[in-house]
C-alpha cells in the first residue's frame, strides 16, 4: 500500500497543552505516536512509504480561509517579535489565546491576541516555530494521497501529523491546524461525489463546518458524544446539513463506554448511507481513539474490533483515502492501524 | 457619601490566571485592589460604609440568562466531584474552560466542561469555591446603591468586587461573573430613562451585549481600541445598538497612549449625549484602569485627569449609581478613586 507520510511534523512538538482548569499537561499528540505507527508499517511486507509533493495553497485555500492561513503563516514570528520573554526561550513556549471569540458579533482583529483567539477554538492546537510548515506538509501527504488514489483507482494511506478533522473554515482546535481529509475530500470532489466517513473517536467538527451546505460530499462521523465529550459544542445527532446540504451530514453520537458490537451496528448504519449516495471515492478520516484504553477516550473498540471495522469500510470497494487523525494510546497505535489498513490492500 | 460593600469577596481569590501563550500569572483582580481602596477612603471624612441587603435572583436574572447563573451556582461543586487531583488541593485550583464555544452553532452541554467553554470566554473569569457568593454579593451592593440612588435622588457608590462590565447575558469574562452596572441601570429603568457610561479601560461588552436591543438605557463606553486590546471582539465604534436599540449603544475606542486631553475631549461628546438622552438616573461603571502606569492598560490618564473626569460627569447633576469595575495599579487605586469620587458628593 502506498503511504504518503513527511518527517516535517517532527519539530512540530509544543512543549505543552492546557487542559480545563489551566492545568498544563505534556503534548499528547506527539512525534512519539509516529514513531510507532512507522515502526509497525516497517514490520509489514506491504507498506510502501514515499514523500509528498507540493501541492501549492489552492487546494488548502479551497476549504479554509485566507486570513486563517495567513495567521497560521505569521503567528509564531509576530508572537516572538511581541514578546521577549518566549524570544529568550521559544523552545520553552507556544502560542495560544486567552481570550476567545464571542458567540455574538466576533471579528478577527489587527493584533494577534484577537486575532489568536478568533482562529483557535481550545487550549491544545498550541503554535511553535515548526507548526504552519508541519501542516503543509500534512496536507501535501492527503493531497498526494488523493492524487494516488485517484489515477490508481485504488487505497492509499496519508499518515498525517499534524491531524485535521478539527479545523473547521476559519479555526484551529484540537491539535488540528489544516483539515486534511477536508482538503482530500474537496480535492477529489472536482472528479465526482465523495463520500467522507470519520471514524475518530471526537466528532469531525472541523469537517463539518466546511461541508455543510455542500450535496457533493456526503459527511458522517461516529463519536463520543459531543454532550459529554470534546469538541463539545457540535456533533450532535440533529444537525444533518443545512441549505442543499440538507441531509449530507450525519452525525452518530455515542455513549461512554461504546464496544465493538455497538459500534460495528452504528458502522453498518453509515456503510448503508454511503452505498445509497453512490460515491466515486471515500475519504476516510481515521483516528484511532475508539480503541480501549485510549487516554482521550472512552470507548472499548479492540485490535480486533478495528480489524472488523476495516473489512467492512473496505468491502464497500471505493477507491479510499485513508487519512491519519488522532489516537494517543501511543504503544497500540501502530498495531491497531496496521491491522485496520491491511483490510484494504 | 454612601458606600456599599461586601467582606464576601475576600475568599475569591483563584491562585492564578491564564495569559495568552498558556502562561499562568498571579491573579490581577486581588482582594488588595479592595484594602487599598478601604484604606484610601478611610482617611476621607465623607465615606460612610454601608453593608449591602440581599435582594435575591429576580433582578440578576432579569439581565442574565438562567442557564448560566445555575452553572456559576454549581460549577466548583461539580469540578470537585469529578476532578479528585482538585478536591485533593482545592486552594491550588480554579475551573476555567479548555475549550470554548464556536462561532457558529454553540449550545450548551451537559457535560461541565462544554457548559464552561460556553459561559465563559477567557482563561480570566476563575472560577473558585468563593466566587458565586463574591458575585451575589457583588451584585447586592450594587443593587443597594441604586435603591438608596432612587429613594434619595442623590449619588451612592459599590465597591464592588468581583467587577461586573465584562459578564455578558450568558457569560463571564474579564474577572467579571454578574454585570452590576448591568442589574443596576435594569432596575433602575423601572422609575425611566437610564444613561450608562463606562469609563473601565476595557470595552464594556457585557453590557453592550445587555442592552444592545433596547431604547430605555443609553449605554456609552470609552475604552482601549478592541482592534489591540482585551475583549477583542466587541466594542467597535460600528457597533450602535439593534432593532428599537439603534442608535442607544456608542463605543468610543480610542488609541494606545491616550492622555489626559484626549480621553477628556471624548468624555465631554459622551456627556453631550447623555445630555440629548435626558435620563433620570445615571450608572458610572468606574473602573480605574485608563490610569497612566495600570499593568493592564496603555492610556496616560493622571490624578488630575480623574479629578477632572469626575467634575464633568457630576455636573450633569444626575443621581448617579457609582459602580467599581477594575484598575489593577494598587497602590494608586485608592487616591484615584478618592479624587474621581469626592467630586459626587
Amino acid at each position: 500500500m502506498k503511504i504518503f507520510y513527511s518527517e516535517e511534523h517532527r519539530k512540530h512538538y509544543p512543549p505543552f497543552e492546557v487542559f480545563d482548569g489551566g492545568i498544563r499537561v505534556p503534548y499528547y499528540e506527539n512525534p512519539d505516536r509516529m514513531d510507532q505507527i512507522l515502526s509497525a508499517l516497517n514490520k509489514t511486507d506491504w507498506a510502501e512509504l514515499t514523500e509528498p509533493k507540493d501541492f501549492g495553497l489552492d487546494p488548502i485555500l479551497a476549504v479554509h480561509d485566507q486570513g486563517y492561513i495567513n495567521f497560521l503563516a505569521s503567528c509564531w514570528t509576530e508572537w516572538l517579535a511581541s514578546e521577549p520573554e518566549v524570544a529568550a526561550a521559544p523552545e520553552q513556549h507556544a502560542f495560544l489565546p486567552a481570550t476567545f471569540a464571542l458567540r455574538r458579533k466576533s471579528r478577527p482583529t489587527s493584533s494577534l491576541r484577537g486575532r489568536g483567539g478568533y482562529y483557535i477554538m481550545d487550549l491544545s492546537a498550541c503554535i511553535v516555530e515548526a507548526t504552519y510548515k508541519a501542516a503543509l506538509a500534512s496536507a501535501n501527504c492527503a493531497l498526494s494521497t488523493a492524487e494516488f488514489v485517484l489515477k490508481n483507482s485504488t487505497n492509499a494511506f496519508a499518515l498525517c501529523r499534524p491531524p485535521g478533522h478539527h479545523s473547521g473554515k476559519d479555526y484551529a482546535g484540537g491539535y488540528c491546524f489544516i483539515n486534511n481529509a477536508a482538503v482530500t475530500a474537496n480535492w477529489l470532489s472536482s472528479k465526482g461525489k465523495v463520500a467522507l466517513l470519520d471514524i475518530d473517536y471526537h466528532a469531525g467538527n472541523g469537517t463539518q463546518d466546511i461541508f455543510y451546505e455542500r450535496d457533493d460530499v456526503l459527511t458522517i462521523s461516529i463519536h463520543g458524544d459531543p454532550d459529554f465529550e470534546y469538541p463539545h459544542y457540535i456533533g450532535f445527532a440533529d444537525e444533518t446539513g443545512e441549505g442543499v446540504g440538507l441531509g449530507f451530514h450525519k452525525n452518530f453520537p455515542l455513549p461512554k463506554d461504546t464496544g465493538d458490537e455497538q459500534y460495528l451496528s452504528t458502522l453498518d448504519e453509515a456503510l448503508s448511507m454511503i452505498r445509497d449516495f453512490a460515491p466515486e471515492h471515500l475519504v476516510l478520516s481515521t483516528g484511532m481513539d475508539a480503541y480501549d484504553g485510549d487516554p482521550l477516550g472512552t470507548f472499548h473498540v479492540t485490535q480486533n474490533g478495528f480489524n472488523e471495522m476495516g473489512k467492512r469500510i473496505s468491502s464497500l470497494n471505493l477507491p479510499t483515502a485513508i487519512i491519519m487523525e488522532g489516537g494517543y494510546a501511543n504503544e497500540a497505535l501502530g498495531n491497531n492501524l496496521t491491522t485496520l489498513l491491511k483490510t484494504f490492500r
